[in-house]
């Protein structure tokens, strides 16, 4: 388990360094993130390198047993490189290229860009690729950035020529016959600003993320080539951003980390829990919190600084879901700069701010659990099926502007987080062999392969919950020619008749709840069993007319093993949504773990058996806490000891328990 | 009463055509509007024209009966078009020229674009202008796109040029000297972006009506010239859109349609209403619903669908408000393009959707009344003056952010429709020797002829109602060099000694009111009798000082024959607008027929004497509906039984009483 | 005391100015201000000058015994300069240059335009200069427009280069490693345009403010050069306006003069008071209002009028605060142009409005009181230091987006105007060794020099108070390299070991206030004492956890003559804020005098002795005021009576008190 933060050595003085190093250590850093953003002090000038002042970085970092990792610095190019190629400039929707100044300007389209990237990059590997000392790399930094050059245009266009090979394929998979859109050839087409053609922006998305993939491609073989030491490259990822596809992004990276900042307000576990099981999911492996706040950040509209106590539960609640490092953003603030009324370890002054001690405080905890953690991941049964293709499809087509498909998935994953069952958040082409039930929120485009591939899993006896919007479009995001699910109908013994955005909530009986109703909200759809063997588990009252008395969810049977599909046709209130996943997770044969409100118990397990078991208390109230039986006579690695049957956890308490 | 909807056969293989035919025919459809987007269809490449399919679809629909209304397919041009010549598309007010794939992206002011467009449409009339299956055309669709290139600008300064012949004469009326805006020719005139000087922004406005005309002109011709069967030529108008004088674009048609769409929540028949009879007052004769909503539309922020039943009361009251026809949009949806969530009569699947069986009791329905709506109107004695010069000066100018003109109509309106009496909305230049009472509700722009006219009408023996904001500006939007209402002060014995815009309400005490008090809101203005015949029938109360016990409202005799004109000085709250809106009634020698809440009762009448009465219960509450006297004996054609004295209508229940 | 109007002669035939000039000196005129925008009047054409015009208008009003203020017209340049010069259009941040008729869319920064505006005025100057009619001039208009062309960025980096010198200095001071902003060279410095590099963005502001002075010393010297007789030259400012620093730009004025305009909803004179304050204190003098409205105006969202009697309590307090000048704008409105619906004096029918009645009010009043505020102004004890530095850093990086600067000067304001305590708002580089006490609200920048100049001043026995957010930022906007109050540590006997911004309120409990406790909001620090005599006087109630029992402010001795520096970490409730303020007061050895609610009394007097009070009704309730033993045995100007030691006031009342 690592912690640390990410230092700026270039701001300061030479002298003044060991100084900083020496209360870093104190703090219980292992790991310091370096170099990012210094472009201009590695490449003052085209060509000219200076890399000896990370060297010594390094080498004291390394004096205090403090690993180094490097970020490649092309988030933030000099000014030599946009003042003499202009052509690097990234343009904006309008057509105005950025202005130099603040970072994230310049295009990963521009191949002049990327020439000079893939070139400092190559330097930096060269000198430090096989420096022990350095255990890896981040690439850039929150990709970000989109660029609507003539040059991203004629890529756009090659990439679509690419894809579909003729100008007729393309045009049917749009139907672009609607409104004349056809295109005659390739040059015709446009990068798109504002609603346009459903297949046009989706095709655009993806256009954005190849885009990344490329540019990142550059800087990961130019670490490869001179790297040969074991490091291991990754990127920072920014949570529910939805400008690129991750699990394409993710693919090349070692392993994903991203940086968690909560902005205005205060820490939600029952959301954050689901981000972090979203990045665990990228690649099916633990993560790193790259960045996280220091008490406060500097961009949101109130800046407000976290409780005291808050950072410490964040940071084993990141751990709990598969966190193998948590670094805060930023060890101390330049005097000048866009940031510096971001939160840092030190002041201005060059001293420890109040929040230090509580800093210092997480890192010797985690000095304490970080044995018992090695080779320890999060092992779930159930799986929450996530696509960015889908999110883009319902961003673009809301329908109904309050059906937030983020929101909806935390709609589902709320009840699971509240009873303590570990969710995967993967992609639907994921292996699902390993999952005795399977969530699918809003998942609206459905290619026919990954139904396939569902359907397989239900076959061999997997538990499925299908929900509103699901199988409405295809891989171009153009309409199923069938009703929905589309082409999991005959899986799911159940088609959509009709689907109603709501301006009146709707009431829903269910058998599976115990009162007498619940009501759905912002969206309902109308079931029409396929088999008879669907067995209609939930009614519409009286509202809109069309619904009333109408299937709302169905459970089909399917197959031999055992397999059974449940659909809800409408997002329902938190309660009945509570109560419906309760009774699906019976349905699957699995249970979870009664705790207090706001206390969360959480496992993280390795190939060998072993499991800590992580009891969190995310409140403000004291809160008394039966264990799970299975931590019987284990210890608290904290507090070093035997822990009984019922503990007591102080506000924002935590408790690690594990054998030893 | 036809009955129809929007079919875009082009984007089906042909094979499916009859199915789709077959089905239409089946809910009663009597007309069906083609080729409207469908330019890439029908010319794919510069000059070569593919029309066969529109005849064979043509003879698909006449087949089953079914007429067809061809729809000109200039507003979406061919990428080739846009491609080739970029000067056809249009100018942002930011200067940057729209892209293609999304419609209405050419512009009307390109000499390109014209003569394309013409050609286009002369193929289509040459094919089918004396095809007697074809009834009618439909010219582009929804003009609204405003371009501001540089193209448009010299226009626009011809335009100027042509209307004041002497820039001396311009300066004059716009009073250009303020702000040493004053131009020394016609080239320093810009186009206005955002608030400018009032005249110029009048003007523009003007101009992209004369834009519309003359691009309208070209199809019209292009038509005419080649049509010889009596086919007739419309265009789709969009309600309330105050972007051109629909007055003058409507001179050059044979009737007016326009497309009637809810958007988020639900229908409500008293501001519906208004619309219906503003688009009747176009041409002073029945319109077409040339697209309505089946159920729901995409674009929307809440795209919800109507409550079942309420389609059909919807048709009904569109019908009862002088539509001849009534055409959903639209049958099927493509698999892809940008409207793929709208309502449609066929699902993805390509078979009906629910909605589909309410569209067929519609079109059933429409058989039964059809014969006896057989020349028939609405022939109202109260007529509401609307003008977009008026709208546009207020809108420009608000003065107070609520003072919305047509809330403002519509706050005059809602009495009128609550107690069932019919109204004509006419331009205030339109003859109105047919009305017993007129209301003019903040006609600000009132040139001095329109003051002559309605003068004259009041010399004749009308009651005239005037309001605040009238009579402040003369045809360029300069200010009256009298006070308000500027050219009817004679005729109103009263001018308007001051305007408040009101930051508190203001008591108003009215001597029609059975009250003790209303308020007033939003705008007071202090008036002072100029003519010892003006009485005084509301005063202010106590409020900002200026107002204290100053007349609110006064009536005036003029002429000999009776003639009468009200002033209100304030927008009233509802209760006291009723009250005002009765009493004027009352002095118009008017009345009302009452109704249950929600209840409408409305009548169209023939040359002949005919009547047919619709009472159409517009709530989700069953009434019970005295009817009038006049229905007595009568027969209802929907469910053809002799009606008794008082009916009993369910939620959505519709009544349609007629000799037989 | 000069009362007046703004009158546009150039737009009505010369027939009617002598009626007009009649109506003014009947309303009790004795200033009246010409010729702004008038340029296209003045300069028809390039080089072609038409003054006659303004002769005969100066005449007529001498004739009349009303003095000419001439406003130079370059806020509105005419048609030919911008037509044939496009360089004088000034550029926004997207790019795009403005387009004519707009006033305000030259650039001060086009060398052709400064030609143009300094020719245009070096003629009237020579035509007017020596005219003793002409008492004195108003350069330009409100200035505020900002060029973001290729131009005004050459002048950006040459005033840069002036003000570091090397670029080494500059990368130094704007932190430019930070990103990789480093520049190599001036070339490659932008203009920013949204959030940039703190030190970017104030120098920005500075350059602004420099093209201002620029572009005003140009027309100073062409008057100056022209005129021998005593006129002054002043501009009309905006209030609160942060696009200048008006410190600067006002040393080379005369006088300086605002425009007091409400907007919507009502004068509320605890906020209005701190701006005539702010503008007493630019120069230390007396001040013009060069405009205000006459009821209302035209550009708020609503423009509701005044109520009766409340513009009369608006001219006296104006006066009380220091204003030699109360102007209208505008006499008369033309029948066109932008501001047609702005309040006049005159109707558009040429008659007198509503509110003539009340101006010609204050009109007579004013001759009442004239004489005996000959060579008065105020005289404070108590300064508030006002920094556009501090303003800009704060609103640049509000951290809190409730924390506006201006607003926190009000909360600090407020407690001592309605104790009727004499503040003056001055730069914190003014002298301060007439005042007692000095409160220093947010002053965020704050450079070395400046700090040393208030410790100085306490070292010689002033009371300091110091405020949330005070002292953290240097010149260049960088972060001091000491925590707050950076340079005024150890005068303050205290640091701020950190700031908070707040989503909770946090209880505070002070010793100086009466009550158990109050509360901090939006804000608040964490105050340690650095030395044993800093006495804390608050301290923080259980919150975040932070600040639980922590100091929220102290007090601190310092030097040998009394002097003290009292810090307060938290923006206070806002009654919890007026005890923190009777306590500083007293501290600082003075004291308020009480009065009723909403009823101010001022005192101006001259060098010899002499004292003028006002007593003002801001209140539409009666009250009774128990005056001030000073006034025993005075004289009511206005009522010509002499007063007891109890007056009653009616609403919008008005006392002014003096021996005679």
């Amino acid at each position: 388990m690592h912690f640390g933060n990410a230092w700026y050595p270039e701001h300061w003085p030479e002298e003044r360094w060991e100084h900083d190093v020496k209360l870093m250590r104190e703090a219980g850093t292992t790991v310091c993130r370096l170099a990012e953003f210094a472009w201009s002090s590695i490449e003052p000038t085209d060509g000219c390198y200076e890399l000896e002042w990370i060297d010594r970085a390094i080498t004291l970092l390394n004096k205090y047993g403090i690993a180094t990792v490097l970020g490649t610095p092309t988030a933030a190019p000099p000014a030599w490189v946009t003042y003499y190629h202009p052509d690097t400039l990234a343009v904006d929707p309008t057509g105005r290229p950025a202005s130099h100044g603040n970072r994230c300007h310049a295009s990963a389209n521009s191949p002049t860009y990327l020439k000079y990237s893939r070139r400092v990059v190559e330097h930096m590997a060269r000198r430090f690729g096989n420096d022990t000392r350095v255990i890896g790399w981040q690439i850039d930094n929150e990709y970000h950035r989109v660029d609507y050059s003539d040059t991203a245009k004629r890529q756009f266009q090659h990439f679509l020529k690419d894809r579909f090979v003729t100008i007729d394929k393309l045009n049917e998979h749009w139907s672009t016959r609607y409104w004349s859109q056809t295109y005659d050839f390739w040059e015709q087409i446009p990068i798109p600003v504002g609603a346009h053609n459903p297949g046009l922006m989706l095709a655009f998305r993806q256009f954005v993320t190849f885009t990344w993939q490329e540019f990142q491609r550059h800087q990961i073989e130019a670490i490869r080539n001179n790297s040969h030491c074991g490091q291991w490259i990754t990127t920072n990822l920014m949570g529910w951003f939805d400008g690129l596809d991750t699990y394409k992004v993710a693919k090349d990276l070692d392993f994903v980390s991203w940086d968690w900042y909560i902005g205005t307000g205060h820490h939600n576990y029952l959301n954050t829990g689901l981000i972090h099981d979203l990045n665990r999911g990228f690649k099916q492996k633990n993560f790193w919190v790259m960045e996280t706040q220091p008490g406060t950040v500097n961009w949101s509209p109130n800046n407000n600084f976290l409780n005291k106590g808050e950072a410490r539960v964040m940071a084993f609640h990141a751990a709990a879901h598969g966190a193998d490092a948590f670094l805060y953003w930023q060890w101390r603030s330049a005097p000048g700069g866009q940031e510096q009324l971001h939160g840092s370890l030190l002041g201005a002054d060059g001293n420890p701010r109040p929040f230090y001690e509580e800093a210092s405080q997480i890192g010797s905890d985690f000095k304490r659990v970080s044995e018992a953690l090695k080779d320890t991941t999060v092992k779930a049964d159930v799986a929450i099926l996530h696509s960015y293709e889908a999110r883009w499809a319902i961003n673009a087509q809301r329908h109904n502007s309050e059906f937030d498909p983020v929101q909806y998935m935390e709609q589902c994953y709320h009840p699971l987080a509240r009873h303590n069952v570990s969710v995967d958040v993967i992609s639907p082409n994921a292996p699902l062999e390993d999952y005795s039930l399977v969530v699918a929120p809003a998942l609206n485009v459905l290619p026919d392969d990954t139904a396939a591939h569902i359907t397989a899993w239900v076959q061999a006896g997997g538990v499925l919950l299908l929900t509103p919007r699901t199988g409405h479009k295809d891989e171009y995001d153009a309409l199923h020619s069938t009703l929905q699910p589309g082409p999991l109908r005959e899986v799911a013994g159940v088609e959509v008749q009709e689907y109603y955005s709501l301006y009146d909530r709707v009431p829903v009986e269910a058998s599976w709840d115990g009162t007498s109703c619940g009501e759905g909200l912002i969206w309902a759809e109308l079931l029409r069993p396929l088999s008879a063997s669907t067995r209609v588990v939930a009614m519409y009252g009286a509202s809109n007319g069309w619904l009333d008395g109408k299937p709302a969810a169905t459970i089909h049977p399917f197959g031999e093993a055992g397999g059974k599909v449940i659909v809800v046709g409408a997002w329902l209130d938190e309660r009945l949504q509570e109560s419906l996943m309760l009774w699906v997770l019976a349905e699957a044969g699995l249970s979870g773990i009664e705790s207090p409100p706001e206390v969360e118990i959480t496992v993280r397990q390795a190939e060998d058996g072993r499991k800590v078991t992580f009891v969190i208390n995310h409140g403000r109230e004291a809160r008394s806490v039966t264990l799970p039986a299975s931590t019987a006579g284990q210890r608290d690695l904290l507090s070093d000891s035997i822990v009984p049957a019922t503990i007591s956890l102080p506000a924002y308490g935590v408790a690690v328990l594990a054998n030893t």
